[in-house]
């Protein structure tokens, strides 16, 4: 495990952030949020890898490599997070902490989005707060480590 | 975009079509059924673009696709019409026409096939037509077409 | 039983067509819908019959009569599809092609429009394609037909 | 109110008795059934008046017929016993036997049917015994009417 | 539109109020309740046209005629209230106020009558005030179109 | 099979019919009860064989004689009927008619009796007429007898 | 008690009449609606006293003091109104006519609002007809205390 | 409005942090949360105000005040979170900023906490960072008025 | 009837008490607990007849007995208190008072132990007090008796 | 902690026992309620300190000061024991015995009584047996002292 | 404990096996079914002990025993699978493993079918596989000994 | 169709098998059960191709590849098992026997493991019995084969 590296892992459509209604989820881009996070991370002494994947099985696959090579995981993965026990499966199988984000305020949405089912086994749950909830997931992780 | 192309998405087990089950879904393969959504379209005066996928994440990535190159899009997303939120999203993003279609009458079958999580995002729904309904989805694409 | 006549019954309401909610249905009337049935039915060597009835009852009597004398239904039950199963039942007994048909997408809508009492019993549904669903609704029934 | 007369009230789609799916309706008639009614009726020293009726609206006016003429009723309000609060606030309203009758076993079709709006409110329920209830049902009634 | 006549329509089974369970309804028949409401129209200086109606299909007419000729509308649909989405879909059609009225308090009573299918679609719901009730529906009826 | 015996079989606490709850089950005692199907069989050419249990697994028993004994069965599974499919998978083995009866109205009752884990495998329903459900269970059962 | 004074009681956020959500609940202040309540009550030859509590307990503490001191009790509990069972067991302990009420039409708003936990208790509920509602509640209990 | 005051708002049961379930909540009391919630509003240039109560019109009470005097609310509302619309309702009166916070990771627990009332109203949702969320949720809230 | 006998029924597995998940139930045995039922009854002036059924048909038979023998009954009725309507049956048949008994605290243990069908017929329900909870159901029982 | 002082904690609308609904809840008061209490506790060498509260958060607050004071709590809280989840938690706070109590048997009483949000954190539950059950109570309690 | 003997417990309506339903369970007899599992068990060094049972408290009963005289259990509980609770609480007892067993498979079949209230207890689960199935388990149980 | 080759299936997250949570899932990995089931099958004469995947389109293919070439599948879904139609659809194309398997027991785990939505169309069900499982797996398989 890479104690220093803390993985973003984003899921489907997310890559088409800025662009997929801007009245919902703003006109930040991916890129964007991934330098939010970057810059959070080196404040706390962390690095960052950020990742995108619109198949729920890469998703997997990034989480079975942050078991041997992260420190913490941010984990926004999108429309998965609502139903993919694979998902939620591997996340359970981490023992360092998973923060997940939403940017939008799930609950405010769609009936269906106020259910995660990966929520009982991440370690802090933040939405709502836009691209800067990067930063704070980030914060949330590396406060989440600094106890480990 | 590219205002004379239709894509023609479908998705989970229809590359079995015509093999799988003929009682149900009829004796016609899926080359048979992209050369009566051609047909259609050129009477219509468009081109189609035909693919199948069996991964939930590629018919996200095709949908994306979409976003930038077609003028509507013909959907039979197969069994992932009734759980993938991921798909959903992908949909909603598009202002183009999106047609939703299922060879077979879903409404007679098992009960999980009588919702769809992705009508609430589409144009139209054409279901129970046979392949027929490909003809169908991309006369109703053009007849959207010509009021926008 | 006519071969060469196809039933288009509309339900309640119908009669509004045009009147009511425009933002939902259109500016088409009804005399607009039926018309475009015809000119459909026409195209494929038969005749209509346009008919509306705001009572359930007399929807149930004009499918005894389609019984002897229609080849094929087009049906749209309006608010009944959501609750009749008295309409339903006299959907059953047919054993020509019916399609039923909605003009707008129901699925977009209030949670109750999303079920249909009548699907599990017709041939193929069409919804949200407008007025111009009553041209695809007679397509599909002709072409049901030509393989009866 | 007649002590002597039996109502026989039948609901949407009886009329097609015979007619309408054989293999779970057997091939008598509704003139067969009330024809059985009536020699039941007649055993027992009463009258019977049967009538059918596909309208809603038309069922409620028949209770409230029967109020002031019924001795008793004999009531098969076909699909309206699975919705119509409109005929059991007509049944709850009256006095009188009222003996709600299937020909089918509603029991072992389709989910809906399991489920009776008027069952609350009638004295006795018969089904599943084929137009022979009609039979057991006058006789019901009419022993309903001996302890009156 | 006649801006100064109220239409008070009236559902299945009111005809026979006074007569039916008085322990819940009262003594009072639909005369009285409509004489009520004609008082209390008269004092705002509007006229009513009462009508009562057993079938469904009939209120559905009756609220179409409404859309042409009634300033306001008082609606007591009896039974209907709690499952005929076409009276509904006839109700939001109107822009006129609409107000939704019960003799006895529906809440009180049987499950399925606190539900009320009408509600989301009237201006105002007024129930358990007895025959009163229509006093009340016809003030706050009167009220509403003194804003409008 | 003893093509001549009807099995009359009665399930818990109906041993103490006429002790229990009269103002519900009425005064007759099991005793009356089963010489009414005595004297209803007897009319049709039948005997019968009347037994009790409180027993779930004495009636599943009862039910596997019957298998090798019986013309016909008729069933008063008292509370079993709620739940036992134990019962249920005895009676559905059965080809010869199964009559379910019911001495209450029990949809008039507490909400657990208006469903009947029996009744998808039973020929015919009868309940709310009292002891005299006992003749009209066995004319039931005769009749259905006189057509295989 | 005091026949002659009608208790006017509000919940929670009624004092921000006015200020909060105009476009639902209109501008008039809840100094406004206790005007309007007690001309009406005048009218009728009553007092009312009016209150207002954010504290579920205190309106439990004003419903024991209606029990003693109040002829009827005109309630606007607010959101309450949705969950407060102890609200509801004070309520149901009066004897006196308790009409409910809310400004807006509850019904047509988020699902919660449209189930009342006091509503089995109460006499009439009047929803919908803004601050005017709360002349309609006045009438409504001086027309129970009538005929009382 | 203070522009320059955020208030923390902290819900039942608050007051026993450090004391109660530690294993649940940590060791940290109420009084290190507030002043992690200080220190983090001080660097975006923003005064707490930091209150506490165990009762429901308390927290609407200073909601109330909130509206008046706070620049954005941190709203721990413990077990109201779940239940109180009247919280709900005063929280949605507000336009400023409002961050829901919980301590602990409320979908990990029992199912009653995984549904929030209140989340559909509030701008974002922090959760299981334990006291650090105060910290985040007073950079959140400072965020959302940094755009205002 | 014996006025001075309180019958001490226990259900399936309680013969296995002190000897099955000591962690839930504690080391006392049956005996032990029908060695405390009978100190508590004789205080009272009360006999006891304990006895254990695993059978649900003999726990109707015992109950059966109770109507005629006991002046009041305790039951814990294992885990047939949570669907045996067989039982309920017996119960609600009997008019002395029947006090339920569970040793645990059923309500923090499977969702299904927090549903009693039995419940709604006896007369009190005492659990989670160990097998010094069949001291208190006498006591109870006593209490009740004492106000025949 | 007292461990000689058993708090006796009363909700909601107790402070009116014996003057409301005495058909359900008795003639005696809750002064009487409390003598029995205290009869109870004095004879186990406790003493006793009852109180009362209308109001949610004064009852969260008596729990609270239990924390620090009580050797156990008997705790009737009225209708809140059916939702408030901030009861709940300070219940669930609590290491001593707490007993849930109710005067009658709420699980023979509307739906919503019969489920407790407070049960699985209590030790034991008490109800039906009058206030007699104040006895019961303090018994249960003094029993689990005796082992702790 | 008889570390040799596995315990192969029937439940109800299997001694009907090849008799009833030979469509869905085949033709071979429960004695066949038993050989099975005596040679299975042989070839692994366990003798076994094969029983049946209509009675649910008979399977208690036997539970118990095994509990005393069982290496492991093979248990087919038939319909008693999915609603015995009894069943459960004495399978919950044993340490020793425990073989779910279903001859057809439970999930193609009627819903009440697809749901074991037994599972959660037992150590593991096998269906659909015939009478084979009997070798199945008795291998599972063996397996698990060879652990234990 | 080859034959004489078993295709085992492993889904999302059996790759981590032997390292994902050791104690649910035991300490054996993906090649070990690979290994078990390779031992089975030799002992019936079929050679195995085992496969794992974290895509669910792959597993589609997977079962489509098993369509052209296999004897019969032995597929363990994981956490798929609960959601994927898309899987289910691929199984139900299937004519040749497949085994469902679990490692652990899944119905004594969180409640969405309860669940799946392959079992209605697979053969036969394996779950609880460890990676042991493959080798029963296999056995069903090659069983079932000897009877095509």
């Amino acid at each position: 495990m890479n104690a220093k590296k803390i993985f973003v892992i984003n899921g489907p459509n997310l890559d088409m952030l800025g662009v997929r209604e801007p009245q919902i989820y703003g006109a930040a881009t991916l890129a964007d949020a991934n330098k939010i996070a970057e810059q959070a991370a080196g404040e706390c002494g962390y690095a960052v890898e950020c990742m995108q994947f619109n198949g729920e099985g890469e998703i997997v696959d990034a989480l079975h490599t942050a078991y041997r090579q992260a420190a913490a995981v941010v984990l926004n993965a999108g429309a998965y997070t609502h139903y993919s026990y694979a998902i939620a499966d591997a996340v359970k199988m981490l023992s360092c902490p998973v923060i997940e984000l939403h940017i939008s305020n799930v609950f405010a949405r769609e009936e269906f989005r106020s259910r995660s089912v990966l929520s009982p086994y991440v370690s802090a749950v933040i939405c709502g707060a836009g691209v800067f909830g990067y930063r704070l997931a980030v914060l949330a992780a590396a406060e989440k480590l600094s106890h480990a």
